[in-house]
């Protein structure tokens, strides 16, 4: 029987074209990550299962990792998230090396999806994290990384917002405002978490089996209906949550003087799924009414060193992921067009005994790093030129058997239509022509 | 308990210094693959288990495939190699894309490996492929890309050499000179791709086993002592069997006279593991001393599109793995010191006062993509030097409280030890001064 040509549910294949697309977006990550002097890092595409047992929530375990026992009766996983991998990292060298880290990595990462729209099961994901920085600070360096990403792909900010909250938040009003006990806590949580992705009636549904007093479930709801500083201050106020909340008031004040506070707006449902979360937490949305989502999120995490015997070492980092990028992008139109591949030079010759001089020119101007493409085997001239343009080629090489008696080639700017001959060993008279 | 902090078992952690080589080797791959007008492409990371089950033969899937059922029931498995995939990619455009197709990726790739030196369990690997190519041009385009590459490492002769060989070649030994059936000649093959790494000894029990008259374990051991293209003509002659070998014959000889020749033996034991080839087949061998193995291997395969049922369409490729090149360019001390991060403009500020002042310089001059690390917090004067000399930055910027009165920033030369003043917002001067 015939093996399907399709690749696997939810995954990609990556065609040239593809390729280019996904070789450009990450080429504007490598450059965004490094104009922040963060590095780069990478880590294994198997962890042990339980390096995401600690810290990730029972959602990602229960229905979305990949994970197996292998032939030596390890329980591994294939990393369905970057934080672990990264705190990992740091846990081993955050006493030897300077503070604050700043790492980036583009890792592949995959999660048993439904495949949709800005949703696969493999993707490549943008991930930085800042660890040992002093607060508030590496919140800043991180929003102000991803709105640099953005801006360096043409965005601005009638595009996409940062809706941002803080864990803290949450936490006060729930435990203290609301009473809630931790068991409660943990699924209300998980109801806000989902709460844009549900209809009122739904979320009023799931509010109920949690917060059973009519007068809490009103508090609850003043919380969720709150959408800016002035609002969430007037609240906190109101509550005698003042102190509670002071840290992220001071953050709050502070950012607003600086550039990146035009993107960002106060979002009391805004949480994140991972369990690890602390402090601020965010996500950047896409305003486009045709691709209303979040196109990466990140947030604060305090204790994930713990899980590796290790004392505290504050980390915030964010994930951003290739096909809700890809998507934002092509949605407000900010891809350049690379249908079609850019090469240099094609090579060409006419007659069998032209071959051993076309692969020696070939190998000429391959050694001064031109793009060359060498036609493998003679071709018709009519030929030529659509061939060439087809595959991206600015210039041509022709050799017939002319040519060869005189020791020359022919070279063809295809744009400006000029052509001229040069000596087969005029490497550097060529490479003139073309640069 | 405390998680470990060690990564998966044959697995890597790339920190800043180990990523920085894997971006020096994959963009000299990237180079040299773009020198020769190969387009890049990816596959998925998962694929179904029969893809590899159908050619890649029975060790892969025995003894090294990583492969599990998904939570859909699919028999699903992590590649360990990239020929299936792309094989399988190319099926799916052939018809309709300029042939030949030239495609190179760099996938990361995972085999249940006990781990030593030059083997690890998830490696990566510069694969190039030519599809639809008249036949031994593309076989040539694939080895002078490989020599290419290694070349632009600064590797020459001395260093490598290409051990090559002929499926073609042994299937004529095997069925017409030693009569074997099917069986007999499939687990020579696999007893010769062992060879090398046998005593000589344990391969004469292990020829025994399936060779049993002794004059064909003459022949046998006579074609294995052939060691040059003269050699194998003599015995090719002698035991008549020109007509099988004259394909074989002419590739050599058109090789000959190009500059890849100086690079290639022939070498009869080189036949690959793999099942699916059935042409040309070679590896890359580092001569060192210290370090004598296959760095890389290849070969010609005529029948891989029929398993996704298309028309027979003749392919090459070749594999060239992270790990193994890395021993290799250590071995001949071809890679330069990246032990440091490059970056530009490490800014410093000294009071609280001067925190908004120095989260502006930083925005202004990242908008014109400098590397530049902002301190994230004040620091003291006297670290200033040493902290930004360590990050590998080549200028300092400093704001105290004298700079940010006069609306001022002081920039450093670390190397030349010049310092000059500029106005705050005199972005383009301090990028003058800077680049």
């Amino acid at each position: 029987m015939a093996l399907s040509k399709k690749p696997y549910r939810g995954c990609r294949d990556f065609f040239p074209k593809d390729m280019r697309v996904r070789d450009f977006i990450f080429g504007k990550m490598k450059v965004a990550a490094e104009s922040f002097a963060f590095e780069p890092y990478d880590g294994p595409l198997l962890e042990e299962v339980d390096l995401y047992l600690a810290k990730s929530g029972e959602e990602l375990i229960n229905d979305q990792i990949y994970s197996f026992t292998d032939r030596g009766d390890r329980k591994v996983a294939i990393r369905p998230e970057m934080t672990p991998t990264v705190a990992r990292m740091a846990a081993q060298v955050h006493r030897e090396v300077a503070k604050p880290i700043r790492w980036y990595s583009i890792p592949n990462l995959l999660r048993y999806e439904k495949p949709q729209r800005g949703r696969l099961r493999e993707h490549w994901q943008f991930n930085a994290d800042v660890f040992g920085a002093p607060e508030h600070m590496a919140e800043i360096e991180i929003l102000s990384l991803v709105v640099h990403l953005l801006k360096s792909f043409g965005a601005n900010e009638s595009m996409f917002s940062i809706l941002l909250n803080d864990r803290r938040i949450v936490d006060t009003v729930f435990n203290d405002l609301l009473k809630l006990n931790q068991q409660e806590s943990y699924k209300l949580y998980k109801v806000i978490d989902r709460a844009k992705k549900v209809t009122a009636e739904k979320l009023d549904i799931m509010v109920s089996e949690i917060i059973t007093d009519a007068d809490m479930v009103t508090i609850f709801k003043e919380y969720l209906a709150l959408n800016t500083l002035d609002s969430l201050k007037a609240f906190i106020e109101k509550n005698n949550l003042t102190e509670n909340a002071a840290n992220f008031m001071e953050f709050f004040h502070k950012i607003e003087k600086l550039e990146v506070a035009k993107y960002i707006t106060y979002d009391p449902m805004i949480v994140r799924g991972l369990d690890y979360y602390t402090g601020v937490v965010f996500e950047i949305f896409d305003k486009h009414p045709d691709n209303r989502r979040a196109i990466a999120g990140g947030g604060a995490y305090a204790n994930l060193l713990q899980i590796f015997n290790e004392k505290p070492l504050a980390g915030i980092g964010f994930g951003l992921g290739d096909v809700t990028l890809r998507d934002f992008l092509e949605t407000h139109e900010l891809l350049p067009d690379l249908t079609k591949a850019k090469n240099e030079l094609f090579i060409a010759y006419f007659d069998e005994e032209s071959e051993e001089t076309a692969w020696n020119l070939a190998h000429g101007l391959r050694q001064e790093n031109l793009k060359v493409e060498l036609n493998l085997g003679t071709m018709k001239f009519k030929k030529v030129f659509t061939v060439a343009q087809n595959k991206g080629h600015e210039f041509l090489a022709m050799i017939g058997s002319t040519e060869r008696e005189a020791g020359e080639v022919q070279i063809k700017n295809l744009t400006k239509k000029e052509a001229k001959n040069f000596k087969l060993d005029d490497i550097n008279g060529i490479k003139e022509f073309i640069k």
